[in-house]
């Protein structure tokens, strides 16, 4: 599919998927860009803060994919874009944007990539990060808690009514278009070594 | 692990394992050679064709695996090895033996090699092919009565009595020992290229 090498990073919450991403970048450096699912989110600027708060952001629907999309072609022909931020503290899409250079590997990485069609044939590399949902749920209490300063009760309840059946109506269903599955995530180093191996040749033939 | 690669690929029957093997073969030729756990079933000279035939073949303990093992040890050693040739008419090993030459890229290949834990502690790369159970009895059935000329009862008999069991006993678990996870098997063209890239970055280490 031409120069630029688009993998898409998929996986439940908690399953590893932005250490793996978060290790490609290290390792790449300014030979990889990415853009994150959850910085499309919807702009409802129309709604009030708290019609913003009760809405589903765990669905497909949550999400201005097509934005992504046109990024992705853009970032294909070698042209910049501005994401957009997206401001979790008002549930609602910022006004600033954050410039992204076109660059010979492009990540995406999302809870609901491969959710979307049109979205994985964009993607060369459909990536699955996998792990069990205990395990998932456990990871997600220790950052919500402990880093991001919620209550165990609130984190709970989020995952039972809309992150969990979410995940088995949508993620977990997408899984199917993976190329490849991953379990345990950024920590396993085999998986990380065939990636690694894989963007290097890419980057071999471009450069 | 020094100058041999190890790669297991694993996978239910049906499942696609073989023709990645195959596709692998074809590629690397002479740098890569292969073991198939199949061969290793134990030898039953002392029991009869009528007692032998009763035997179940679906669980770990029909193998000589550390037979096997040995042979993996010897191959990283650069020593060539005498692959037992199991005769599927009877049931039995055979008397003959092929032997296989070392090589920098070895593969091993069965359904339950990721099963045996020693086993897994000798390979490098631990693949899983996975198929959906429908899509990997049909393809069993084809094969069977099609390529080998068994009756369909006797196909369908032995999947629902001793396959289908063991392969939820044994095989599936065995999937959580795996580096990476490959659904659709030999048409998944991205998941060949990442083997593909893989090898070659060790063939040119060792070269």
């Amino acid at each position: 599919m031409g120069s630029t090498l688009v993998i898409g990073i998929a996986g439940g919450t908690g399953s590893g998927k932005t250490t793996i991403t978060r290790r490609l970048q290290r390792q790449f450096e300014n030979r990889v860009c990415t853009l994150y699912h959850d910085n499309y989110y919807h702009a409802h600027d129309a709604l009030t803060m708290e019609e913003r708060s009760r809405l589903n952001y765990d669905e497909p629907a949550a999400f201005e994919t097509e934005l992504l999309i046109r990024h992705l072609e853009a970032l294909r022909r070698g042209e910049p874009v501005d994401e957009p931020v997206y401001d979790y503290t008002v549930h609602n899409r910022s006004d600033k944007v954050q410039r992204i250079l076109p660059a010979p590997v492009v990540l995406v990485e999302g809870i609901l990539i491969l959710e979307n069609e049109a979205l994985c044939k964009s993607m060369d590399i459909k990536v699955f990060v996998d792990a069990d949902a205990d395990v998932r749920i456990l990871r997600r209490i220790v950052r919500d808690v402990r880093e991001r300063g919620r209550s165990l009760e609130s984190v709970v309840n989020q995952y039972l009514t809309t992150v969990k059946p979410m995940h088995e109506l949508y993620v977990e269903p997408s899984k199917r278009r993976a190329d490849i599955i991953i379990p345990e995530g950024g920590h396993n180093e085999v998986a990380m070594e065939l990636l690694i191996r894989r963007i290097q040749a890419h980057l071999q033939e471009v450069d």
